[in-house]
């Protein structure tokens, strides 16, 4: 998101419109270009600036569908790695405008598979980032890059009930496309992916999305419950730069980056429907129906954590939830979260709690995404005392998922994170 | 659809507001009533009434996104069948109408998971239908419902290419749940999952999404080409009667009931990707871009199958799938097809044409959803010529599904299928 986002979306639907006249020289060109367009009718508003000082994807909005991929690569040299960052980031900033990939012609594959056609590109935002095995692998600096590598930027730890698929985590490259579209989401990373041919290779991918994301409320989980009461503000520029955004303590690549722990988190969604509103309440901490602190009636209002009943017993338990996540329990560390709930159908999965079924269930829960300046401080501190004791884990289990760092935002003319693809090798 | 839909629409807004102050006796019921509303500010457009002659979903226009369900019944007794129907016609009843289902209590288990509080029923419709199993399964008349069965409710043969995963195929009951809402729709699934504990269990399930249903234009699948240029017209009640509602010959219940296919169908993305535009076209017979038949540029143009070039050879090839499709080229058959394209993810899949990877690819494709008033002539009539010819076999692959016999609609105070269920055993 830019400073003043008005005319960087007025700049760019001009950019767009400049771009679709370019193809039209062909008669493939020219039907491609009228499909090509911005659709008419509809406002720019559906464009999400992707040149910035940040990644958009990460302060925007909310979008109502999320395609998170993350990639292996599978090339040796950096200068591969390079290419593929210049067409993606050209890809993406086509992608982003509602731009198909290019004109068709008879004798060659379409360079867009063309299922967006026509259609406006949703709030589309596409979010890089690199995964700690890109600077170093199995010990070794496969692309001169190790010395690169902020302090900050650790390998994720393995925390109390984990359970992660191998198949399901860690990766080099990562994207996290979004889109009012699920179909816009998809679309964009297949792109990607055949962008990425030869050079890296698709490693796990999740799909989520999210309800109620054009209402006033804040958006329900899975759980029926509210999410992301208490989020840091993105339009607080002071929060962010606090919480979200890395300063000049991650080197030029990392200046205006942030980064992204993505983690899918299976949840016992049979289980926890049999729970009494009142015991899952008492996990959350929340009220279910309004989302207010528990003994409260403001969805907004502050966590009273001292609040005590006529027994002197805390209103909010001590392993509630929102008391391990609050700010004031972690010495204020906040980190922004931007989740999706996922579906992947039904799969046979044996529970480790009553009922205790061994059957298909719901497979099914939160893509749990969420952004920091300090992952050691951010997610790493909260997380390490919540995966011990969070009444919540009793329902959940992490399945998979990974730390990235995603770099600052791309300037017109350069591509995603030029200036550490072009540092000298270590 | 009723007759008469407005009138329909008015009626059922006033019913969902007489439920929705009919909880408000407690505290609880309080709050819950508020959320539980449906909200200000949204028309009831998008309410999609579920009383009427015929199931909604078959006729109403397609919204963003379905989640199909199958279930097998576990439970021995015609009554438990007939009670779950019960259980199922009142909650799809309150579930399309935006209402939960009911008030919650501290010391009960919510009856709704309450992730839809607040949010609006986006068009919600749930379309039941019973598989073949219900009325006979391994020669046993399970009950008493036989005799019951049409003629034309035959099981469905083994086509050429059918690469069935047993785990995927069949099933006693199948609800299709679409809204302009992934959540809705995988809401109200979970909620009727719960309702069957213990008499039915699920057995598969596919999510799927289709862009653009808010767009003038035709929506597109993910090989790019636009689907449903010819398709019978839901507006048109003489060609409904003909080709998609049942009438006096499928026995009372099945009057206004229509017979639905669902087949997952993998198409191999990353192969058809790398086909020329020139190659894709006379595959399908239609152009990419435009949609028009080959050879022309109106979309909603009729096909010219007798059309040939300077050397007297056919313009849409003989294999093509617009030919193979024709109601033409099929004695006039026709069927209401109604399908969504799914994505689950990446998968490990071995393809059996160039580049001849075995890698992790797209693990997506269409989720092919046809009605009609007779499979015989319908679906099983084209589809059998079509598995032997269509150039697009080479990259599709059926892999799941069923046929399901969908009853006529319901009128208030009833329960689907009613009239099936209280008739005399055979």
């Amino acid at each position: 998101m830019s400073g003043c986002p008005f005319a960087s979306r007025r700049g760019l639907l001009g950019a767009a419109v400049g771009l679709a006249g370019g193809l039209a020289g062909s008669i493939g060109g020219a039907r491609l270009a009228r499909a090509d367009a911005v659709s008419p009718g509809k406002t720019n508003e559906q464009i999400v600036p992707f040149h910035g000082p940040h990644q958009a994807g990460i302060a925007t909005p909310m979008q109502a569908h999320t395609y998170f991929a993350a990639f292996d690569i599978i090339a040796e040299q950096r200068a591969q790695v390079a290419a593929l960052m210049r067409a993606w980031t050209d890809a993406a900033a086509r992608m982003t405008q509602g731009l198909s990939l290019g004109a068709a012609t008879p004798d060659a594959p379409p360079p867009d598979s063309g299922d967006m056609l026509g259609l406006p590109p949703a709030r589309l935002t596409l979010t890089f980032g690199f995964g700690p095995t890109l600077f170093s692998k199995d010990n070794v600096d496969r692309f001169g890059l190790a010395s690169q590598r902020p302090a900050a930027f650790v390998d994720l730890p393995r925390f109390a009930g984990d359970q992660l698929d191998p198949a399901r985590i860690g990766g080099d490259l990562s994207v996290q496309a979004c889109a009012d579209d699920a179909q816009t989401a998809m679309h964009a990373v297949r792109q990607l992916m055949r962008l990425a041919d030869g050079v890296a290779a698709i490693r796990w991918v999740q799909a989520g999305f999210v309800a109620g994301t054009q209402s006033e409320e804040t958006p329900r989980n899975l759980m029926g419950f509210k999410d992301g009461s208490s989020n840091v503000a993105a339009g607080d520029p002071t929060a962010m730069e606090r919480h979200v955004w890395v300063g000049d303590e991650g080197g030029t690549w990392m200046r205006g980056g942030s980064y992204l722990v993505a983690r899918p988190i299976r949840i016992a969604l049979e289980h926890w429907d049999r729970m009494k509103l009142a015991f899952q309440e008492q996990t959350i901490g929340r009220h279910k129906v309004s989302g207010a602190p528990l003994g409260t009636s403001d969805e907004f209002g502050p966590l009273n954590l001292d609040a005590t009943d006529e027994d002197g017993n805390p209103i909010v338990a001590e392993n509630a939830h929102v008391r391990l996540a609050a700010p004031e329990t972690n010495d204020g560390a906040q980190i922004l979260r931007r989740g999706y709930s996922y579906d992947n159908g039904v799969a046979m999965i044996a529970e480790r709690w009553p009922p205790w079924r061994h059957a298909l269930e719901l497979d099914a829960g939160l893509l749990f995404i969420c952004y920091q300046r300090d992952p050691r401080t951010g997610f790493i501190k909260i997380f390490d005392r919540m995966s011990k004791f969070d009444m919540l884990n009793q329902f959940t289990t992490p399945i998979g998922g990974g730390l990235f760092a995603c770099p600052g935002g791309v300037t017109n003319g350069r591509y995603l994170a030029q200036n550490l693809f072009e540092s000298a090798a270590s």
